[in-house]
């Protein structure tokens, strides 16, 4: 993303994931509890997906062929709790594909506690907008996949 | 909640549920895809968990013994995209129980498109913030939840 | 909007108001603070603007010759502290139209504390998204405007 | 904050400003006309403003005397679209002292744009919790506003 993250502050738990992006937490994000929101975790996993879809051209590849990434399901198992003020390395990374999914593993990890604060999981589809139907992932999309995740991904 | 929900509107899918809230779709929810967004349903999902926790006197509960819920995790299944201007009818009901922890299902029902647009779960734990740890349900809790739900709830 | 507002609920503060939309407060809408959090006043402003433009078919006599509104600037008084759970009912009406752009009037009542809890102004300005720039407003959506209000707007 | 801005990124606009904080967009901080929402601004106003009282001691100041700050009123004006991906550097600064009250004026600049894209103003108002009413502020905090801001402050 545009703010560029130093190479030393990427945490070994962090290493292997193709994109981390940098957020901090604003202080509105936290909720009656004194705590950061369950909801926003999920704003932060959304800009980490798109960021992952972009930096690996996967997007482009997409488009290309007028398709583009639906949302089919996403989760999170949160942790600990996050407080104003601190900020978050969210990784993104892509573990398993099928005919036309893949899923995305998510790790948010807080610079004030030095640790994951939670973890998340999205299911993404390749979804054909003008058929209005959810359609094979393109083989130049696996293959682009099998390089950025240094591995050919099954199911 | 403050909107009564006329009975006649309750539509079969939501008829057994303990707790139904009713939200109007805002603009400001959806998002470049001109759609819903995706961390919006969990904003709806926790009025209706909070709802379900008040009207069943749950919360009182649990607060008479210093206990309070806190929520460990939290998935979303996304069927049908939503649109503005809509309202939606979000449904809570406890489906297991374990030693510390419960399960809450939540359904999301769109009035435009007359059917279930989205469904979750949540996992909610007993959590004693003075010990700062979780903790085993109060008994008081599960006959309470067996009353509301109509059965005997196991894991 | 789609939840329908039973007349005698309408109270008299909000009695001249072209549009008025009922929205209940959502309990992640609360920040620290244990009340509703400034940005979500915007929100429901938000709704109601687009609410009047479109129930007013302004928005359909701007679409017809390529333009749109566009927020040029917005601001709020907050009078008193909003808490979950409460609804709301926002009303919207344009108080004065300049040569290109028109000034919107928001109120904000709340049903539990039955008073006004806030009152706002947006400043909207006639686009053409064509052209990038902004536009004259088109006779037809003075007229409208007139008939809408019961008068003739001026600066 | 918890992200150090590098020195040479303030640009001249903001030199004067004793906070500047600096926050990435988010993804779905873009609503369905592709641009940031309205709202968003305020969160990131909001944050701006926090982390002013934070840095120049004021919070403490007036937690010491068991009062502490409430909005009371903000505005925005929208200068220019901004779009993900970018970064924004939001400053805060205080430019008049009431009785009880103080305004800050907010700057929003898009390093994408190298310009500031919003402007806004705040009026923070010297709450007293206990009593529940607003009260005088404080002389140590009209002091230290003078030597934060380099000047006396008059309304």
């Amino acid at each position: 993303l545009t703010i560029p993250i130093p190479l030393n502050t990427i945490p070994p738990e962090l290493a292997d994931y193709p994109s981390v992006v940098m957020l901090p937490v604003l202080w509105g994000d936290m909720d009656s509890f004194q705590h950061v929101n369950n909801a926003v975790f999920f704003r932060w996993f959304e800009t980490a997906r798109i960021d992952y879809l972009e930096e690996t051209g996967l997007r482009n590849l997409l488009s290309e062929q007028h398709l583009g990434p639906i949302l089919a399901a996403i989760s999170c198992n949160y942790r600990r709790q996050v407080r104003f003020p601190d900020t978050m390395l969210i990784g993104a990374r892509v573990t398993s594909i099928g005919r036309s999914s893949m899923k995305m593993i998510h790790l948010a990890y807080s610079q004030q506690q030095a640790t994951i604060v939670a973890d998340g999981e999205s299911t993404i589809v390749c979804f054909d907008y003008k058929a209005n139907k959810s359609t094979p992932l393109p083989d130049a999309v696996r293959q682009r996949l099998a390089k950025v995740e240094g591995q050919e991904l099954g199911q």
